[in-house]
């Protein structure tokens, strides 16, 4: 959220306008059986992403700033309530599939009342207010992101490989050598540098020390993955962490995610469809153990959170990092700094020293989950134009992987 | 499957065209996301059933005797075979609610496109073709049954208590009391008698010895069942079977499924929707485990299959069983023999002697279940007219609940 | 137990003697630490065996008809009753092997006492309290063979193959060619003939109907198992009960329990330790998944427990059935009716019609495990000496193997 | 392990045999029964311990630098590697406990083998190999504490709350007020001096910035704790962590490990058997989320590693944090700096800047356990003396509890 002692920007109707009616281009190609069920525990609906960053708006802003506004349906708070305690009891996550009604086309119909009710009001909101409504836009961006890796998840699950949207041809050809930046090390500071938005957890801005390293130019690809697998990557215990040896064996890890082989050849399920493997793109898909394997086996390591912002501080996601319904939603490979997909670092996901989460229920946003989970940095090709900021602290599970997540290498000077 | 030295039924063409239109009136309240969803692995999405019953006519009929029939698609052989080893690898049955495409509406033209090439054919059939079809359709209307248990499931789901259709008032008063018919046991004949229909495990009739016994004249009804757990039936394990009684503490049953208690009132879901308790109606919706401790707390036991059919034999369900998508699906109370809830029975589904199989892959029909589950006699509201019959061996696992059962008491005389 | 209105046996006392120090030579091999484990919830430690069959004498017996006796151990009861609810809470099932304390010296004190306590007070005893002794032999001779199946599943966890007690020289030829014996079928008496001593379920003895049948004049073989394994047995699903099928697929089963490839050499472990195959002797540790599945594969069937008992009703046990410390419990395949191994029958574990449990808690010994088993009849070469009968009814569920199962095949006449 | 470059130290022999010795006197109350058992999968059988810290020895020194050395035993090594993939297939973690043989007196037999001959060996030894010997007995202290904890819950497992050895008599009053020490923060340098023994991960020794802070000058109390508990403490979503308040939920926790209400009086299990609790000594065996859920309820928070190394690291372990058969291992609560409980810190468990490990198979010892871990300081009641100092990074997983862990406030100054 906004600092409080900052100018409200001027644009916020014109800001929860586009993000709101981009969620909605999003669900454009879904039919509402399509919209309705949920891949694994640890995705959601898209219906369900459409029905909670509603709610959230309902919630936080027009129950509990808007006097008289009555609740769309008194039923569904319990529904579309995500994981906010201080909003009492909610649907079970691991349930949200079995929600065949409300439908799509009901869902749309809240999303719009609550629109005219909240763009009806803005206009008379208190800066703290506005703040909340910029948090609300942010958090629906990152639904965004969410609704985009949870539909290629349930896409996934359907035998008949089912598209999203089109996209482009495939694209062959390797990538180039990969570079080396160095960087002297020294203190430096990280964290949200007060000029735009930010989240609770990229505060406050510290000072921290590094050692002396290099970091890669660019992210490691598809090609360069296939020769890690080639190479016995999945079945030499000795380059792996022990809990994710053991996540291998359980699980018969031996690709990333959405990857298959048939007749000796590796493809990929995308929101395109199956495609075949594109060595000169982005390997994406992987999970934290898999990252920090790969990175054992090159010769290298995974940068950590300082290390990353240090050299990516004044750098923006590049061009190629926008969204939108007839975009293709795939790694571009173009050049740029950073952006066609989220980048484990080493660094677990705790709180930044003199951390502080935000008042009242939104503080739950962030600081609970400080805890198990690692930093990813950076943006992909799915996160939304305008939501990707160096600063950001992205954040999974290190098995987790159905994320548009990469890796860059790391290494110490 | 009929016999083959009987003579075809002249109505199969209409017979056929009947009950697929009854199984498309069936889907009529619903929208696709509810026909695609799966409560739990024992029971299939609604858009599942519409299609597996129309893989079963284009896969045992279409294919095997049409020539020059092509496939409507070659992929979904796939996702609609059930458990047909014979007919090889197929979708995995937990998984048969993550597949939101094909549309129920392409599933409905997948419905025309066989009807109207098994209808083409239907005149040129052999006997044993026409055998099959007549299979088919009683394989389809077994799935009627199933698809509104499933449906029952699938919504209850939700904490919003849809409906699926509208239901008459609430009956109130009670039942008239229990009265006992009296069988002097002796040898009798059991299984198919050769008038009608039937399915491979019905056959051969055969005689069986028999003590004396009596049976109830109605099913224990939800009145009584209240008493039960109001004397504590739930919380006595003196009263369960081993198993059953581990079930109950796994589980922490404490009252029929679908059955909620709020504020010390207790109501069930239903396709109506939630209602009242209606003391007079049949319970169901209860586990053999539930029906034999009850029959144990009554001071009876359950009938076995012989002596169920010993009084039943001659009996056809009542009136009111009967089942069209402007009847409420509920038990309706209506007196006449049987009809309104599956009957658990003490006896374990097993094969008659002399049983065999049909020939090819439709003898996994019946036999490959026979260990573990125990048969339920008679019919129930949800059973579609024409499709109960005295010789009917139905089958459950003890533990499983999502059907229309209830329970008769017998005891020794 | 014996029915109250026939005279007690006059050696009971001697019979008491014997089978309580026939249990402590089956201990004598083993080590504190042996006796402690429990290799998995089915099978218990072999301290816990020896501790509560001294429990059942001390609680049915000592403490509810012998004025003023006490309790060697007030805290004990918890952990050594078995299942018995009338008896309140106990230690779980699963966690038996827990317990390190008492010690096996501990517990053979606790026997000590219990025996002494017993027999001092034998003389006095009323006809039903002698029958409850009679009742606690049988349970402690039930126990015997528990206790060495449990061994030798506890001695199968460990990689070193370690010995229980030395055993024959490994028998090498193959079994004579299989006999079939015909039964006329028609109306056959079964159950306990009043003779002797019988459990609850064996009673009351009751006419029964059969068809013309075969049986097997032996058992299959070790080598015949083998050409079925070499015929891909375990591999066709058409050969199996559809929960049969799930069991292999769920557990990769692939021979019988306890035998280990190696080299292409198929060895089996036993309570002598590892061993090659013995092609004459009778396969043993097979579920009742795998004897039907194989009695298929032969194009036969399994017999009924009616047909069984037509067949052995007046047969004893052979001669090699009996269980001492100094003798190799493995089946011995000498000619004789019954006795190398339990035999699966297709019957499900039923009440008898007319059945009603003991008085009491003991009731709760055989009627609450009435659903899911099957009757395995005859005996094993671990069953002992006298304790054999045709009318017994033995019950397991259908995937549990670690008994000393067998198959013997039938078929339709 | 020690560093190359530093002479070892002089007393090697007498360390190893004091260390061996110790060992076996820790074993010495245990039966073999008692040394057998493994309570949960996390922790070990004691012979286990016995005998995984004697291979160690045998392996990486005796096999690997002492020629024509032969295995005690060829088919041990299966069983007592513990998770050094470097070294081949081993005997599955969980089913440690299934091992009745060896015995605990053959056991103690290896122990006496390899004893004499590494003694007799090491004279002999070049420095690198003295470094492995003086890895393998701080290898052999840290299972001197696992040997205490496992034994701790195995015991607790026993209904019978047995004694492993008898303790002090309870302490009553409570403990002097907390009291606040501060640090002004700055660049301050943590890991290994280079004065003495360390493992691989807590070096290199680097510099970090810290913002000033407060630390606790004691542990938190047991009295403090029931105080926490009677607040409700475990009840309270917003004090928690996410994935602790789901780990409350899971397991219904609702108090530390160990503690036990009867008729509202709180008892805790202790190697003395149950006992009172002791308001003034520290509480342990609290989890990550436990620990980190008091101290957000307390106004507070956890220490980070660095911070608590700033104010600890030129501090001793005070001196009741010592161990041997005599002593009661529980928490002392005499004045000093720490060492009744390892207290948990905000850091997860990640390699420091530089970290290499060590060279070899050895090298699995603690890299790979870098994932999902939080870093513990101090050291508690049963770590044995002279294994303790300021820059030992203790490990475990944040719902872990079975070891003596406790917790120390600290606050943003």
């Amino acid at each position: 959220m906004a600092r409080s002692d900052e100018q409200p920007r001027p644009d916020l109707g014109k800001s929860y306008t586009a993000t709101r009616s981009l969620t909605l281009d999003l669900a454009a190609p879904l039919s509402d059986a399509d919209a309705t069920l949920q891949p694994h525990p640890d995705a959601s609906p898209a219906k369900w992403h459409l029905a909670h960053t509603t709610w959230f708006f309902e919630t936080f802003i027009l129950r509990d700033h808007v006097p008289g506004y009555a609740l769309f349906d008194e039923a569904w708070p319990f529904l579309f309530n995500s994981y906010y305690e201080g909003e009492g009891e909610r649907h079970a996550r691991a349930c949200r599939g079995m929600i065949s009604r409300p439908s799509l086309d009901e869902i749309r119909a809240y999303r719009a009342h609550v629109d005219a009710a909240l763009l009806a009001a803005l206009p008379g909101f208190a800066p703290e207010v506005r703040s909340l409504v910029e948090l609300g836009i942010h958090h629906e961006q990152q639904h965004q992101e969410l609704f985009l890796t949870d539909i290629l998840a349930t896409l996934h699950e359907n035998p008949l490989d089912p598209v999203y949207m089109d996209g482009p041809a495939v694209a062959e050809g390797s990538a180039p050598p990969l570079g080396w930046t160095r960087h002297d090390g020294g203190e430096v500071e990280i964290g949200d540098d007060g000029t735009g938005f930010s989240f609770d957890c990229e505060r406050p801005r510290h000072p921290t020390l590094l050692q002396p390293f290099e970091i890669a130019d660019r992210l490691v690809t598809q090609g360069e993955w296939a020769a890690f697998m080639q190479d016995g990557g999945y079945s030499t215990p000795g380059l792996w962490l022990s809990d994710g040896w053991a996540w291998v064996c359980d699980n018969k890890v031996e690709s990333p995610l959405y990857w298959a082989c048939e007749d000796g050849h590796w493809t990929r399920f995308t929101l395109s469809g199956r495609r075949a493997i594109e060595p000169a793109l982005p390997v994406t898909h992987i999970s934290y153990y898999e990252a920090e394997a790969y990175a054992r086996w090159a010769g290298a390591r995974l940068p950590t959170e300082a290390e990353w912002e240090a050299v990516f501080g004044n750098a923006d996601a590049h061009a190629g990092n926008q969204l939108d319904a007839a975009a293709p939603v795939m790694p571009d490979g173009t050049p740029g700094p950073f952006g066609d997909a989220w980048e484990w670092t080493g660094s677990a996901y705790l709180p930044y020293p003199g951390f502080a989460p935000e008042e009242g229920t939104v503080g739950e946003y962030n600081g609970k989950f400080m805890c198990g989970q690692f930093v990813l940095k950076g943006a992909s090709c799915a996160t939304p134009r305008g939501h990707a900021r160096a600063s950001y602290r992205n954040f999974f599970y290190p098995q987790q992987r159905w994320q548009f997540t990469g890796v860059r290498l790391a290494r110490n000077a």
